[in-house]
């Protein structure tokens, strides 16, 4: 039952896409308008499905942390109505010729963009993404198959009723915007092999999640999540950069893949450098794990383990290590390092560009919090998660990752000789 | 015992690609240059290799069609070194900025292109494959490990052994250009799901090796392959033009994924149309299944069968349909087509702007023949192969597809509010 009803929502979801495909950007565009406007004049239903959810959350247990990140109020169901608003004003990618050129035998070819089709969101916690995900599915062009969390149920139910019919007042097809109704796990197993009907699957959520679905899915993923990111305070840093940098990018949002996991710090400046970061670090309750060298000059620190590099804390815990070289702090990013974001503090041109050149990762900074890896802060006015693979999109995607291209040749009886 | 010698190649090659990522072109480039070279100093012991190779062939019984793909010869290796120096001659996709833009807190986001890392080739049949692959992989800066099929094993490690070697004399890394030297079916497993040293897995050979890869692997995957293509001969086509494309579409190469399956004609042109296609056609002993409307004007077609829309030849068959509008075939390419590579025939401006915006394929043609869809022929200098899936890569994949991006964020002491 579960499997024929997941099945029919990614036909519907196909036929839709098809339709979605070539529909104008003003269609869109107004559709992400009413979407807004219905989240907005419908705010109490919405409200009291997600009190629903609070309660069953409650009874269940949930951690206050996680209550919070379920609980919708006014504000956020405005913040959401205010994000559609923005993707409304954002450029349509799908259409944008990126080249024509012209072939010997008289052939022009041309590589448009047009999106991807059906997009899988399978996704844990918070009811934003719900909207989020459909609304940037929407603005580039694709249908969207949603599988919330079975926490979020009631309130994910409500929210993409709400604006999958404001869609449809738009001009919007009939499943464009749908959600697997249903907290059945069996649903999660057949989107993983629904190759007939989605074109790639986006797990965004805890680590168990993605892995299960990186693991079982046949639908091409785009993996999405685990940053073990560190700073490396060379010896030609400006110390009180290298300060507030390192201290944004651990304390200023912890449980976040762009967050600090590791201090690298070169050996010349930890006697200069450490204490005062200790000083400063430790007014945030942020717990320190350094290793021996590192610990003889801030010896209040505990004692790192070799668990401690590989391990993304998401949380006020920080590794600290004492390094010879921005050769050695180059090497530990590669061992240990999940190739999110990673940067170097120093006011060296040459150690600044080969730090760049060399470290293997979606987003590589010199002299910034590594926190700003982020679809917003890079400019993307949108962000449906962060690429953590290396095929198709890398780091934040906006827009343009939620699409593909297609060649168009034009000829004049051109065969192949 | 297998495991552990892949696990070590795959280590190896992932040590390789952090210095290739960075290895200047012109030793890219000379590299190829040797390797061409060595391919010809070296060719009577890469053909006492296939000699081996051909004898097996023949002992196992492989048909006359497989061996002729199987033997080598000084012209075939004359053509491998000519495609190592073409290589050669290519701009390095690597390296090539592709923006950048400052955002409002003064950060300057850049995005550069950068290799894959580590490829994974699972191929069948033709040892040419070997080089190709090698020769992409080193111009784009990725390490490669290949799986080539036991059939050809001792062409490919004679052919590996010597490519392999003269790349290192020009300083590629050991480990840049390797074959997995095993005929055991369990080293394409441990390839499979090798997540911590595989970038990408990239399989080319019939369509059980491909849904083998596709289904088992947890390693990126890039689909290639299958292409049920169209032609359809709309009722305002130019039916001298369309006569000649369908042949050459049909005819030309029938054994390859961008050869016509299905031939879709007008009902307003068939009668006109059918007859002279049916003799032309003829001539190259094609056997042509009708609809039965289209076997009204050509009796001497068989019947088709619902399978036959679905069918992917690679022979020297044809279906053929009547239609009664350009949505009708539209309609039929996206019930049963492969998202390959489809054409619509036609001097209607309108027509054709319809069916090139509507039609969800990989390479869309106007007025030519699919045949096209190559990367050779749409002028990217090289092909590792042909997607069929949207995600990364879409139609012929030349250097530029076997690169990713990173972002690369210049700042000066920027932290995140």
């Amino acid at each position: 039952m579960i499997r024929e009803e997941v099945l029919k929502k990614g036909k519907a979801a196909q036929q839709a896409a098809k339709r979605l495909a070539v529909l104008d950007t003003n269609i869109k565009n107004e559709a992400l308008h009413k979407m807004a406007q219905a989240i907005v004049q419908k705010s109490a239903e919405i409200l009291r499905a997600n009190e629903k959810d609070m309660e069953n959350g409650k009874k269940n247990g949930l951690s206050q942390a996680m209550l919070d990140r379920l609980l919708l109020t006014e504000d956020r169901l405005e913040d959401m109505a205010e994000g559609l608003r923005a993707l409304a004003a954002l450029p349509d990618p799908v259409g944008r010729v990126e080249g024509i050129w012209k072939r010997p035998n008289g052939l022009e070819v041309g590589r448009v963009r047009v999106p991807l089709g059906v997009i899988g969101m399978i996704y844990e916690s918070r009811p934003n993404v719900t909207v989020d995900a459909a609304g940037l599915c929407l603005k580039t062009g694709n249908a969207v198959l949603l599988r919330g969390g079975s926490e979020a149920f009631h309130s994910n139910q409500a929210l993409t009723w709400v604006i999958a019919h404001a869609a449809q007042t738009a001009g919007v097809p009939e499943g464009a915007i749908q959600l697997v109704e249903t907290t059945d796990r069996e649903a999660v197993e057949v989107m993983l092999t629904m190759n007939q009907y989605l074109d790639v699957l986006i797990p965004r959520g805890g680590a168990g999640l993605i892995q299960h679905v990186v693991n079982n899915a046949t639908v091409p993923v785009i993996e999405t999540g685990v940053g073990n990111c560190h700073t490396y305070v060379d010896k030609d840093a400006d110390l009180d950069k290298a300060l507030d940098i390192a201290i944004n990018a651990k304390v200023q949002r912890p449980g976040v893949c762009n967050a600090m996991e590791t201090l690298l710090v070169h050996r010349d400046v930890a006697p200069d450098f450490l204490p005062r970061f200790y000083d400063k670090i430790s007014q945030f309750d942020v717990e320190l794990r350094g290793c021996e060298e590192s610990r003889k000059i801030v010896p209040e620190m505990k004692a790192a383990t070799e668990e401690d590099w590989a391990t993304e804390y998401l949380d006020l815990i920080l590794a600290v290590k004492v390094v010879g070289s921005t050769e050695e702090a180059i090497d530990h990013i590669h061992t240990y390092g999940t190739k999110h974001s990673e940067a170097i503090i120093t006011e060296n041109y040459t150690t600044a560009r080969k730090f760049l050149q060399t470290v293997d990762a979606a987003a590589v900074y010199v002299n910034a919090s590594t926190r700003f890896t982020d679809g917003y802060e890079f400019g993307f006015g949108a962000e449906i998660g962060i690429s953590t693979q290396k095929l198709h999109a890398r780091g934040p995607m906006g827009p343009e990752q939620l699409t593909t291209f297609k060649y168009l040749i034009y000829g004049n009886g051109e065969i192949r000789e």
